[in-house]
């Protein structure tokens, strides 16, 4: 090692944790200088986030955190993906959970799980030094004393990092009771729900049977029949709708549409009722759903969001010992353009539907969903989804969908997070993704930087606000 | 919003349209200065068009282009896509339409479409101001005045724009009229056809019969069985290059290939005929008729096109209402490897075939189609395509393909354009990116400024006539 | 041609083949500066080459190098498919052989050929004269009269090259009689064998029978039934151990795997013998020979290289004419979750299996291998492979596999190769563009210089050191 370098590295490690100003942005001094403008221009506004995970209890309870390990570290399975993946199992104990976790923040390097921290870290908990082995239990208190004041209450929180509205995910059945008990305590804080029935929709699965009974209870009816199950769903959206929601949600690997015809389907759910669908049962009942989802949505107005392309619980082990959705997650390739077709001919070109696609398949970017989002009214593209909303991956969206799909057919940006702290690293990472690509194109002279500053702004917010219906767009 | 940047964006607004001489390139100065030193190199040399949509009929006619409307926006699907996409219904009267499109002018912000129409606009029409809803008007009145002058007519433009040779696309029961009347004026433009014959080969589409019936009269004959049918094609190609062709051209959606034994053959072609033909069948026979015209093209000369990867029409209620490829059009995954392992056993090392191959699927480029390119004598890449020949396009199939298949597996640039007045812009823009390209090479210190050279005027011009053998590689 | 241009032209043709110090780190000074350093702290480690393919009888024999031509052109797959795709033949007289190929040396220009070739030549060879048609007898002289010279053989170079461990590959009956020749001469180079039982798996394949008869007659068993089978290798696994090997190899283009029923194995493996086992039969075989394997490693600790996506012989003309592996293997899309759920479901999680994967498909990297990598414990990501070990290829391993995987789920450098004397050349390319994706992200404030030190050693040596089990990571 060089002397220089030497110098600078320790020099590095008795530095305490900084935050760099222009952090993400080329070091081009053409594009630097566009990129802050640009920037500068959204960092301020308000967080619209329109799709996410945090609980809505979270709010309605506005209790403290509990420790730092349980903000950060146990329920973000980004962080607890990481750890597994170099054999490091989380202990019983809160604070030796934290020190493990601090002893491999290397692992970290590089990642968007590490920006982020690094990010809650400085900026929310005034942590000034690096995590390590050496300074976890330093960094813990320092994290659980703030954790207790009254600034640090979830709803403090929300109004600090000036969230416009908040959108959760719930069950079809769910009773919305935090969401209630949310309008009913006073507090202004925008949170909605959003209606995400799959597993309503995935009837050869074990469970399924009890999905459709508390459907059944929480809708008032009797499901004998798929006129009866549909009914009950127009229920759910209509009682999702009076309490906010201006979106559904739709996870599947497979985008798979197919109007099937009444009698077949009807065949179908008989199966279904008797335990005894098969896995093509389920395939082409949940084509049809997903049509008739569309079919709702052009009717009702609620915005239809599709994640394609998650394997859920890859990990058979881990899931059977610790229940799904436990980190084992893995992508696999999606076809969107044949899969789609039927519902795009049905309702694609209807301005009523809203249809905002999601892909872990960045494959698809530029070959499929640029083009389906560059043509169907109906169609927009999702920002950068799990994997990929991170400073690699945004920029990789960017440049495979904007010249293709144009920036107006694209959604804005959604965290997509349980971690309700990461809420602003998350938006400020994606501001300052789009902040460099757009300077990238005025620094070559390919858009001025006042309409670079517009779609800036567009991106940030305005986009968001349309897509999902949660505001005019200015 | 700061200061400094309102300031700059009311100044932005104020300023004309400029083109900036260094539009396009990095700002890293030791790339920008290579770039532009390359691009001095090759923005001289004319332009080879070897691949287009060009009709003929408008250089034998030669007439005045009616209104700036019908020349840059209706007949272009990449306007009129995005402007379906955004919901934005094209009215009947031209203006109303030109006034339409430039109130949405931002949709295509980023977009090699509006990389293009600022280049026509600035360069061709002589505009300073950019185009909006504001400027509609006055923009419309100043293409329509020059477009009622003698430099504006079809025929001045293609000596002004430098144009070398202009290949069209024809069908192959077509008389060629357009092009004969072409020679027949005296007007020493080059422009050829390409022999298209995609409709013969898709034997259980509805309007087969009627291509085939065209190809009977066109050639003299009449098509009783499969042997006939392939004399036909092969009187066609002889028309054609009578004409001057010196290619045919291939559209698929899957590449498939098989040599089908003779007898099987005969049996799928009777079905042809009596109007059962199956998908199957046809798949089978596209498979075998590619394998044909590779046979064909090592026997007479012509360069074989196989753009691989659109599924054409997927907005079926669009295709029924206003008639095919009106611009429904959207890509799928292609393989390659596999489906073309026929015809490369067959005909890929013998050095008289030339296939050049072109998808939409940029996941093949560094998997399939670089490999194949850098193996096998008769396969050259061609130039990103359609969705991809734009800045971050023409940036990724350079950086994806150049290391495996070399540069000169290439077969340089195709503007695949029925816009005429768009060719210069986008031969501009793929030797400002192919500059560019090399000047990153440059700057990394991997290959000198000389070999940069050698290698631009090649990508500019050489390989395109190499590849198309429409003149001897100098 | 401008004045400046074409005087630097004829300057840069006058002046001799440089290798600059700068070479493939990005322009931008920040990140120049950077790079630069962090090269500087890897740029003297020890090569560790724990994949490749170099012959043990070269180190065995430590006989001179035959001419240039059989040193750096005929066993070079990546040179001669490039002369093969232009057609040039390649003359039987080793001297006209060269002369073929630095005439046509142009068309490595920007590939990892090229890069290679002119860092050899340079480094190892003196020639200050770029290769061309006019240089090449010059060049041929130069570098023939050096491999006559004491310091030219095999072994003086193995030190010079600073190899700290070369792994080779080998055949599952192989006697490793070049390993012991090396052992038992006292030379101190650690050259180690690794395990490739690919053949034995293949069952439908005509040679199997012979092969199986070498696995019998190396492990001194007879085998009858599939526990035969199993036993021989778990014998011969034993035989590698002892001669150093660490770990085994398994090349598919499918990497599908399979518990196969014990009974049913037995009706496969009895078609095998019978010869009349089936593709689908092979098929099974493989996937599941390969959940044996990593049942084993987990035994016998030896680590397991999966290689998946390259049809091989894609020419059969060529390979029925000149044998398997002569340059004839093409890319195919490879599924990796699926395939390889359950061998990951029976041991992904166990702490004693290391399991390295590695594609030519390119798409998987951030959509699948990534993501796996970054959950099992026991999976890492071998470095781009092969078409991928470029500088582009090795940056957009980088930017599609580090923010989900981490570094540390990756696997250091492999190089892969059968051209001994291009080993430095690889490492250092490698080295110079993982110093270059770092610098990167401390240029842009990601990631400090000193944990970017870290990271650049641990992917220059610890890395491989760690996952191929050669030496405790430090």
């Amino acid at each position: 090692m060089g002397p220089d370098v030497s110098a600078r590295l320790v020099a590095s490690h008795l530095t305490d944790l900084v935050l760099h100003d222009d952090r993400c942005f080329d070091p081009d001094p053409a594009i630097r200088a566009a990129a802050r403008a640009l920037y500068e221009e959204t960092r301020g506004l308000p967080i619209v986030s329109p799709h996410g995970h945090v609980e809505p209890r979270l709010l309605a309870d506005n209790a403290p955190f509990p420790d730092p390990t349980a903000l950060l570290v146990t329920p973000d399975h980004y962080v607890t993906r990481m750890l597994h993946s170099q054999g490091v199992a989380l202990a019983s104990d809160a604070r030796k959970v934290w020190r493990d976790f601090a002893a491999n923040y290397h692992l970290f390097l590089g990642t968007p799980t590490g920006y982020w921290l690094d990010h809650e870290l400085h900026e929310l908990f005034g942590v000034r030094t690096r995590l390590s082995a050496e300074t976890a239990d330093m960094v813990y208190d320092q994290v659980a004393e703030r954790l207790g004041s009254p600034e640090f209450r979830p709803r403090a929180l929300f109004d600090r990092f000036n969230i416009e509205v908040l959108a959760t995910t719930d069950g079809a059945a769910d009773s919305l009771e935090h969401h209630r008990a949310i309008r009913a305590s006073g507090w202004q804080g925008r949170v909605i729900p959003t209606l995400r029935p799959d597993r309503l929709f995935r009837i050869a699965a074990p469970g399924w049977a009890l999905e459709v009974e508390a459907l059944a209870v929480a809708s008032g009816t009797t499901i004998g029949d798929v006129a009866g199950f549909i009914g009950a769903l127009i229920d759910r959206r209509g009682f999702f709708i009076q309490h906010g929601a201006t979106a559904t949600d739709h996870g599947v690997v497979e985008p798979f549409t197919e109007q099937v015809p009444l009698d077949v389907l009807q065949h179908i759910f008989r199966r279904a009722l008797d335990r005894s669908a098969t896995a093509e049962d389920q395939r082409r009942f949940e084509g049809h759903m997903l049509m008739e989802m569309a079919r709702l949505s052009v009717e009702d107005g609620l915005v239809m969001q599709l994640h394609a392309g998650a394997l859920r619980d890859h990990d058979r082990v881990l899931a059977e010992r610790f229940g799904p959705d436990r980190g084992g997650d893995i992508p696999v390739a999606v076809e969107f353009t044949r899969n789609l077709r039927p519902l795009l001919n049905a309702y694609g070109n209807d301005p009523r539907l809203m249809l905002i696609l999601f892909t872990l398949d960045e494959s698809a970017y530029s070959r499929e969903l640029a083009p389906l989002a560059g043509y169907y009214p109906a169609v927009r593209l999702g920002p950068p989804w799990w994997f990929h909303d991170s400073m690699q991956g945004m920029r990789r969206f960017r440049e495979q969908t904007s010249e293709t799909a144009g920036f107006w057919n694209t959604a804005g940006f959604n965290d997509d997070t349980r971690a309700f702290c990461s809420i602003p690293a998350r938006h400020d990472l994606a501001r300052r993704m789009d902040a460099n690509y757009l300077a990238g194109l005025v620094a070559r002279h390919v858009i001025g930087i006042a309409d670079a500053c517009n779609v800036a702004r567009a991106l940030a917010c305005d986009l968001a606000r349309d897509a999902y219906r949660l505001a005019p767009l200015s």
